[in-house]
C-alpha cells in the first residue's frame, strides 16, 4: 500500500460541514456569519506526551481530545480539524486503530476532519482545530475580575497519579479512573458552551492547575487565593491527599476547565454544569493583589515544589 | 530561558488581522463575510524534507512558503497561520534565525501568525495556513475540462537538480538559482489570485510535475497530453535537458503552479501572469480520454521511471 492509498483508506471520511474536504491543495469551509473563528494547535511527540507503546486507539482519541479541550476552554463549538502525522513506518493495524479513536471522538462532537498530511518520521502528531462562538462572546483568559469565584470541573490529579505510577514513582493502589483519565480524557465541550454569558475567564487545565491558573492571573492582571483542600479529586484518593497534593494541584493532563465567575452567578454556574452533566467545584477567589496564594485547611500559605510542566526543563 | 519565555520572545509578534492572537487557549479571527475559508496543513521532518544542518532562516522561510504555495494553488489570499514545532533542544540562535525566515515571509504576504505550540522532540515543523476566496471562486483540482490548455509557472527541475547534486547523484555545474529554488522557494500567491475567474483547475507542484498533474486528471476525470520539450527550465540547464528530464518532469520541490484554462482565455492567462510578474508556459492540453501521455519532440510517448515522491517508498 502506498502513501496515498493509506491516507485515503483511513483518513478520508465524510466531511458534511465542509464545502471541500480532503484531496485538494486546501480544504474549504464556510464559517457561520456573525461568529468568531477559534483556532488552536497542539503537537504530541512519542516519548514526551505519550508512551510509544500506547494503545493507538486511545492515542487517536487523546490527540483530538486535547484540542477539543482548547475549544471547550473558549466556550467554542468545535467544527473542523486537520491532522498532520509523522509515522516511523506504515503499520496498517496501528493506523486503523489510531483513526478509529480519532474519528470516533470527532464524530461524537460533530467535527469534520477536513485535511491532513502524512509523512515518514519519528512518531509525531499535530492537530489544528477550529471552532466558533457568536462574535465577542468567547471565554478568554484576560477576563477575570477581582471578587470572582474560581471553579474547576470534574476531578484533578487522576491522570498525573496514573503517570507517576507508570513511571514507578508512586506506590499506591489507584482506581481505574486514573488510567482512564490519562488515556481517554473527556473534553468539557458542553460545559464550555453552557458557560458562555456566565463565566468571565476560562482555560483548560493541561500543564497543572496552579501553572494554568497563573496564565489567567497574568493575562487578567490580578491574583488569587486557592483552598487546596477544596480541589476536587477522586474519592478513592482522599486518604492519600497529602501524598498526591502535587498531582492534584500541579500534575497536568487533567483536561478539566478552570473558570471564574461573579459570586452572583454561582447558581447559573451550577445550572450550566448540571445541563452539561459535569460536576463543578468552587476552589478559591480572584483578588486584586497579584500572586497566587495556595492555602491549607488552617488558612496557612503552602508552597509547591513545582507548578507545572515545562517541556524543556 | 524556559519554554514560555522562548516562545514569547521569538514567536509572539503583532497580529493586526486577528481579534485575539497568541496566549490564550485559542486564537480568534473574524473571517470576511461572503468568503470561503481555505485550510491546509504541511508537516516537515528533519532528514526527510530538509537536511538537519540547513540554514535555519532558509528553513523558516521554506516552512511557510510550502503552505503559502497551497493557498496560491487555490487562488486564495493567505491571512493567518499557526506553527507547531518540536525541537531537540533550546538553541536561541537557531530559533531566532528560524523565526526571522518564517515571520519575514509572513509579513511579505500580510499573514498573521496567530498561534503555535512548542515542544521538545525530533526536529519537526507543522504549519496550518488559512486563506480566503470570494465564495465559490476557488481554483480546484476537479475543474479541468477537455480541451483546456495546461500551463505551468516559472521553471521546473531547479530544486530537484540542486537536491540530486547535494546527494552526490548529479555531476553537473548548476546555476545558483537551483539551490535558491530548493532553499528559498517563492510561492506564487499573486499569480493564483490573478487567475481567479480565468483558470479552471490548479494545484502547486510539490511532489513533481507529472505526479501532481495526475491529481488534476484523477479529480477531473480526464486525461492529458504533455509536450516534454515545452516544460520550462533554467536556460543554463538546456544543454543537460535529457540528463535532467526526471528532475524537470517529476522532480518535486518546484512550488510552481500548474493550471488549466480554456484556449479562449490564453490572452487573459498571459495578462494575469504579467500582472503577477511571473512567466507562464503552455505545456500541453487536457483530453477526454483518461491517462497522462508524455510526448517527446517527435510526438512519441515517453515513460518516466518514477512519477513523483512517495514518502513511504
Amino acid at each position: 500500500m502506498n502513501e496515498f492509498e493509506l491516507i485515503r483508506r483511513h483518513f478520508t471520511q465524510a466531511t458534511p460541514n465542509a464545502v471541500l474536504g480532503v484531496g485538494d491543495d486546501a480544504a474549504i469551509v464556510r464559517p457561520s456569519p456573525g461568529h468568531d473563528l477559534h483556532v488552536s494547535v497542539d503537537m504530541l511527540v512519542a516519548g514526551r506526551h505519550f508512551f510509544p507503546d500506547v494503545d493507538p486507539e486511545a492515542l487517536g482519541h487523546k490527540t483530538l481530545a486535547v484540542n477539543l479541550s482548547d475549544m471547550a476552554a473558549m466556550g467554542a463549538t468545535p467544527r473542523w480539524a486537520v491532522l498532520a502525522l509523522a509515522l516511523p513506518q506504515l503499520d496498517g493495524a496501528w493506523v486503523e486503530a489510531f483513526a478509529r479513536g480519532f474519528f470516533g471522538l470527532a464524530a461524537q462532537h460533530g467535527v469534520s476532519v477536513i485535511g491532513g498530511d502524512t509523512t515518514r518520521g519519528p512518531l509525531t502528531l499535530s492537530v489544528t482545530i477550529f471552532g466558533e462562538t457568536p462574535q465577542g462572546q468567547a471565554l478568554r483568559r484576560d477576563a477575570a475580575q477581582a471578587g470572582d469565584d474560581i471553579w474547576v470541573s470534574g476531578e484533578l490529579g487522576l491522570a498525573a497519579a496514573a503517570l507517576q505510577q507508570r513511571l514507578g514513582r508512586l506506590d499506591l493502589a489507584l482506581p481505574p479512573e486514573c488510567r482512564r483519565q490519562l488515556e481517554w480524557p473527556q473534553p468539557r465541550v458542553a460545559l464550555g458552551r453552557a458557560l458562555l454569558g456566565i463565566a468571565h475567564a476560562a482555560l483548560d487545565i493541561s500543564d497543572g492547575f496552579a501553572a494554568d491558573l497563573h496564565h489567567i492571573l497574568d493575562r487578567s492582571a490580578c491574583g488569587a487565593e486557592v483552598w487546596l483542600d477544596a480541589l476536587p479529586t477522586h474519592p478513592a484518593l482522599h486518604g492519600a491527599r497529602a501524598q498526591l497534593l502535587s498531582c492534584i494541584a500541579a500534575g497536568g493532563d487533567d483536561y478539566e476547565l478552570c473558570f471564574t465567575a461573579s459570586p452572583a452567578r454561582a447558581d447559573a454556574v451550577l445550572a450550566a454544569a448540571r445541563q452539561a452533566g459535569v460536576a463543578v467545584t468552587k476552589v478559591g477567589r480572584i483578588v486584586a493583589e497579584p500572586g497566587l496564594r495556595l492555602l491549607n485547611g488552617q488558612g496557612a500559605a503552602v508552597t509547591l515544589e513545582r507548578l507545572g510542566y515545562d517541556h524543556f526543563a
